[in-house]
């Protein structure tokens, strides 16, 4: 697959919420996964390090209310989507917004990389 | 100026090509620019060390045949836009795609930081 259908997919997938076969069908098992700085073990690699980061986010999460994945800006390699949600977490009295940047590395059609720009909670918070 | 703003802008200006006013207008004196991975010196500081840059690369261009600016995505405090060149390098007998995807962070209505995603060549190439 090319970076643009790579991107179009993983959109596709998204906006219906299967993010795990997202991972099965377009990601290679090297991927390493990366998130702003200041968030503790920032930098993993391999699928069930990724798994374990999707498990603790959705143990975490009450509701997901609402989402938008934007379509993707594809440049060579690399790819860029946003995505926007508006979440409910547990013991957290108010609904809020959780807006990240997204940038994909893809190589021999698969995603190799994933970096994540949002402003990092404070830890304990 | 809002992130929004703040990316509209710097894209309304980059189309018109005014690098440097965007940099003058838009940035924050200590704008951050990096560069991927495996380029020479790939984090500079400041409005000196970002102009040298584009100076640099000025130098080594013969003639941009032509830009395209994707519109931005918004995220927060962070947007993302896709940079898609063809260029005529002095000594390069064939022009050459230059695409990448570039990430913002926007803080107090200023970009701080500027991140560029793309394939570096090997050096002395």
């Amino acid at each position: 697959m090319t970076t643009q259908e790579v991107a179009n997919r993983l959109v596709e997938l998204c906006r219906e919420g299967k993010y795990e076969q997202a991972v099965k069908e377009l990601y290679a098992p090297e991927i390493v996964s990366v998130e702003p700085e200041g968030v503790p073990n920032r930098t993993v690699k391999g699928f069930k390090a990724i798994a374990e980061k999707g498990a603790k986010f959705e143990a975490m999460l009450e509701k997901i209310n609402t989402t938008v994945i934007t379509d993707p800006i594809v440049a060579e390699h690399f790819f860029s989507i946003g995505m926007l949600m508006n979440v409910q977490m547990k013991g957290v009295p108010v609904a809020i917004d959780m807006d990240e940047i997204c940038v994909y590395t893809v190589r021999d059609g698969k995603i190799v990389k994933e970096e994540f720009f949002y402003t990092p909670q404070p830890q304990g918070a």
